[in-house]
This record gives C-alpha cells, sequence and structure tokens, in this order.
C-alpha cells in the first residue's frame, strides 16, 4: 500500500528495529520479490534508497468464462496483463466437464508462454457469472453458463498444479477496479454491471462484501412490480426485466428485426425516433438502479460497466442527466459516478489479484 | 463476549501471564467493574471461580426522540432498563433548541433516580428518525421531527456534563436486537421497520454498516416505478409509496373513516372484506421488500418490526405465506425470518449500548 518505501519508514510503521527490517528486506530481494529503486531526494543530499515490488515476481493467471467466450491472461502484481488469449467457445454445447478441461488445457498451454518467466507463477484466478461458492470453489448456479452445483477450483488444480481460486466475475471485475481502475482511493465502491443480466457488486475497504453466502449484490433481481413480468429467475417484476439487452433487443423485436444493442444505437445514430425511446427509457432505468444501490449501500463511488454504455458517450449523457433530475437529495454530492475503465478486462484482472 | 470467564482463560486468550492477568483484574475487581462469581464444576473437584462484568457497575441513559414521544431510560451493561420514563411530546410545536433543552432536563431529572446508584453513570446515547452526522452530533435532516442540521450533542454534553452520542434510531435498535434481542449470535444482520416510513439497518459483525455518510439502509426510499406516485421525500414511486402506515390510511379513507391502523386489523376481525384486502397488499409489499434486503445484504438474519406487525400475528402469517411463495431459490434456506423481541425499547437500548 506504501510503495516505494524506505527501509527506515517500514521500521516506524512495523516498530520492528532497523536491524530486524534490514535482515527480512535482504531475504525479500534475495528471492527477487522485492527490489531497491532510488528516488532523487528533494533537498541537496544523496538520493534517498526506496524499496519496492517487482510486479513481474509474482504472476499470475486470470481467466473469465462467459456464455460464449474464454479469456485467459497472465498478470503481474500491478495488474499488468503481460499475455493475453481469447477463445470462442459456445458452453452450452459442452458438459462443464469438457469445458473445464479445455480451461485447464488453455492455462497449461498458457504456462509456456514465451519472453516471460512463468516460473513466477504462483496461482490461478477464475471468474464466472452466477452464484459462486468461493470457499469450495464450486460454481453453485450459473444461469449464463446453464450450470448448477459444479466442481471447479479442485479440478483446475489437478489439471495445472497452481493453487486456484473462483469467484463471482462481477465482485472480481469490482475489486480490480478499486485496486487497479477507475476507483482507486475509493472506501465504498459500487460497481454496477448492465448486460446479460443486472448485477452489482460492493467493496468496502478493499475487501469484497458477499453477505452470508455471497450472493449480496443481485440489484437486478430486486423485485419492483409484485404484477409484474416473470424473470428469467422464476420470479415476477424484477429490475432487470425493464432493462437488461435481452429485453431491450425484444422490445424492439415487436417492431423491427435488430440482432443486438449496437442496432439500436445506429438506428439512434440515423435519427430513427424510435430508438432514441428506447434508450430514454433504458437510461432512466440505469439511473433507478443506481439510486437504488445508492440508498442501499451509500458508496462513496459508483461505477458503470456494461456494452450498453462503456463506448457509447450518448447513453453516458442520457444517465446522467436523468440521474440529476431523479437523485435523491441527501445523496447528492456524496459520490462519484465513473464508468470501468479496465472493461472487459476487469475480470481477468480481479481473478488475478484475488 | 466470553462470560463469565476464569483468570486462566483469560491468560490462554490475552497470551498473557497468569501473573498479569491477577494483577490487572485485582484493579478491576477494586473499581467495581469486575466481580468473581461462582460456577458448579462438572466434575466432583471444587467449585471453580469465575469472574464477570457487574452489569449495574456501568449505566449508560438511553433516549429514542419520536415525532410525538420521548423515551428515556438508565440502562446496565447488560441491556437491562433499571428505570424508564415516557414523556409525550409534540415535538412540530416546539423550536429544536427547546425540544433539546426539555430532554436535557429530562436526562438531569433521570439522573437523580432513587434506587440506582446513578454515579455509574458514564454516557447518553440517543436515537431519532432520519439521518444523523454521528461523527459531529448532529441531525442533518428528520423529516418526521422536521428538523434539518441541528446541533444535539454537544449540547446534551453541556447541560448534563455526561458524554453523549447520537444515531439513527433505526440502527441503534437493530444493534440492540444483535446484543440482546431476536439476533444474538447473527453475523449478519437486517433489520426492516415498517411504520410512518420504511428503513432498514445492516448489522455486519457487530458494527453498524453505515456507508459513507451513514445513510445506507434506505429501502424505502428504493424506486420501483419511475412514473409512480411522489413521495414525501420529492423523489417519485418510492417502495414506502405502496406500504408505510400513511399511505395505508389514505387507501382507506377514500371509502371509510379510520384514524389509525388498528382500525384496519378491527375491520378485518370483524370479516370486513376491504380490510383482508389491504392487509394483504400491506403483506404483499413487506414480503417485497424483505425479498429486495435479501437480494442486496444476503444477511443470515432479518428482523421484521412496526406497530403493523409487532403485535398482529394474522400479519406475520400472511407476510410469512408472501415469502413463501416469492422468495427467490437461492435465498431459501439462508436466513432466518424473525421479528423484533426488544420492541419499542430496543431503540432505547442500542442507544445506551452504542
Amino acid at each position: 500500500n506504501e510503495r516505494p518505501i524506505s527501509r527506515a519508514k517500514i521500521a516506524r510503521i512495523t516498530e520492528m528495529s532497523p536491524t530486524s527490517v534490514g535482515r527480512i528486506v535482504s531475504e525479500l530481494i534475495a528471492t527477487g520479490v522485492v527490489k531497491e529503486t532510488s528516488l532523487s531526494s528533494s533537498g541537496v543530499g544523496r538520493k534517498a534508497v526506496y524499496l519496492d515490488i517487482d510486479a513481474k515476481s509474482i504472476l499470475n493467471i486470470g481467466v473469465y468464462l462467459n456464455k460464449d467466450f474464454c479469456n485467459l491472461g497472465i498478470i503481474d502484481f500491478d495488474g499488468n496483463i503481460l499475455a493475453f488469449r481469447n477463445y470462442n467457445i459456445n458452453v452450452k454445447n459442452f458438459t462443464p466437464d469438457e469445458v473445464i478441461n479445455k480451461i485447464g488445457e488453455y492455462i497449461n498451454d498458457l504456462k509456456t508462454q514465451e519472453g516471460i518467466n512463468t516460473s513466477n507463477i504462483v496461482g490461478v484466478g477464475m471468474g464466472f457469472p452466477g452464484i459462486v461458492d468461493y470457499k469450495k470453489g464450486v460454481i453453485v448456479l450459473s444461469a449464463q453458463l446453464g450450470w448448477k452445483n459444479v466442481s471447479v477450483a479442485d479440478k483446475i488444480y489437478k489439471m495445472t498444479g497452481l493453487k486456484t481460486t473462483i469467484d463471482n466475475s462481477l465482485k472480481l471485475h469490482a475489486l480490480a477496479e478499486t485496486m487497479y481502475g477507475s476507483a482507486v482511493g475509493s472506501n465504498i465502491t459500487s460497481f454496477v454491471n448492465i448486460g446479460a443480466g443486472v448485477g452489482s457488486a460492493l467493496v468496502i475497504n478493499g475487501n469484497i462484501y458477499r453477505g452470508s453466502n455471497n450472493i449480496a449484490g443481485e440489484v437486478g433481481h430486486i423485485t419492483v412490480n409484485p404484477n409484474g413480468m416473470f424473470c428469467e429467475c422464476g420470479k415476477r417484476g424484477c429490475l432487470q426485466t425493464y432493462m437488461a439487452e435481452g429485453a431491450l433487443i425484444k422490445e424492439v423485436s415487436k417492431f423491427r428485426e435488430i440482432n443486438s444493442i449496437e442496432d439500436i444505437f445506429i438506428a439512434n445514430r440515423n435519427k430513427e425516433n424510435w430508438a432514441l425511446e428506447i434508450l430514454d427509457t433504458a437510461a432512466t432505468y440505469i439511473a433507478m438502479t443506481v439510486n437504488n444501490v445508492l440508498a442501499m449501500y451509500n458508496p462513496d463511488t459508483i461505477i458503470l460497466n456494461g456494452d450498453l454504455i462503456d463506448e457509447h458517450e450518448e447513453m453516458k449523457k442520457l444517465i446522467e442527466l436523468k440521474l440529476e433530475n431523479s437523485c435523491w437529495e441527501p445523496f447528492r454530492g456524496t459520490f462519484k459516478l465513473v464508468y470501468s475503465m479496465l472493461k472487459r478486462n476487469g475480470v481477468l484482472i480481479g481473478a488475478a489479484a484475488f
């Protein structure tokens, strides 16, 4: 947390003797994890010697599996991606074990990457959409993947020899943004994702808030209308039935054939009125989601993420305008609204960091 | 947390020498805060000597101010109310300073209570509805009291000579339930209150979750309909516009003159159909609120509180039935639904404990 740092300051913070600090630092330098750097001193004296982590001495493999792709990367201690692989894979065409075997092979292949000291790889972190029992390394339920009670971490460990952790992809992405992305310095961060579903994650002082079963943050499944339409979760009137990507495409499909969210933005740029109308409605519900996250969590930072938002300045403007009008008085000025800095790489990087 | 406890166990837990523990314990016994108790040992040997806090050696005054009453009590270390006073006071008929002066006088009067060693009183804790800056001792905004930016703690300290803390009443009530009430042993507790407004509080491992400005938990103000009716907060379509006590009474007033929520329960007992209809709707929205709290916080325990619920078994049954039908699959079996054990005294006791 305090890099670079002098030996003297370490002694002060840890209340250890300078001799002990010197000895331990020497050992760490010998292992290659710590290195000396020099900073120009502000005065006229000689340059001070500082210590820093050698970011490339501690590498992890990050994995992000979603319904139609698997991203892998070798990530260093500073969250840099040193190597990256993308595999297109339609997960529902395979059994969970087949998919896990493929990922194990991808990881083993990545371990042979040239130009990187892969002996510094200490573990694997994996992010999945859905409910994950991170302590047991089991995916409890993933609607997106169609998986239920699938043990993952043990199998990957057996195939790769690398200690493996898994977690929910939104939670890992949120963690990454607080460590390396758009929420560095934030104490209470809410990450809100608008995609195939709508979800959120909360990071409190650098720790993922999990609730008692790692299911906290399901803002897309708060009920807004007890008599509303059914959601894919089996409940009525969930917030995400009004605004997830599929819901928007389905609305438009009533009168126009479109294949993706991008088609709506193209129509909007072509000044087709219906397109602005539906984007405006989506922005209303996204602002409402932000307000609801504020009301429940009272974060200092909210990160908005998702294909609907990331590359679309017109959407960001719409959302900010709606929020300006609808934000409850006590919350005004209490938070920063930002956008994902790490974008699709956030899950990878968060998984490796975790 | 571990009472009663032996000197030997204290030494083990603290990793201090038995001699040091013995010396410190003797000092604490001399001050009267700690006392010796004896427990029968399970074997045939002599009785073991245990140590306990003398609960009556540490007293606090708890205060709960609401729009039409002020409750005060002397509370011991175990959360017992040793003396209790209720004053009816229509807060909006007075200036904030007049009300604070009255409370200061009530406290000074309570300090002369006979039969209690009032020299053991160490402080005052106060609970208020609304948004409270507990660090500064200031009420930021209370719609119920009609107060805005009112400094309280300093004034009470000056009047009484007792160190004074203030906080939001729901948060204090939630804390009390986890310490002495229906959520003892819970790690993540959500407290949900249905009253003049609808609010919630979250206690994580014994600590009140505050968010960055102590405004977390405003479940009554999550927006459920962006085109809904206006709420007293100035936003449209807040959850509480469908279910707070005032909303229910207003609904009924369209066709029947009633004065309170109790009139609805009386009508229901007299088998008037409209009464069951409106209670059923209220139960639907209360269950929806519970589901939304589950989705966001994933607690192990949810405490329901409020006049609409506390004394009405028929309402509890309705809510439990609705919840049984509407609870999302991943949350089934993950939480206990309980009711407030401390009821109206919860705020007092929590304020004193805080």
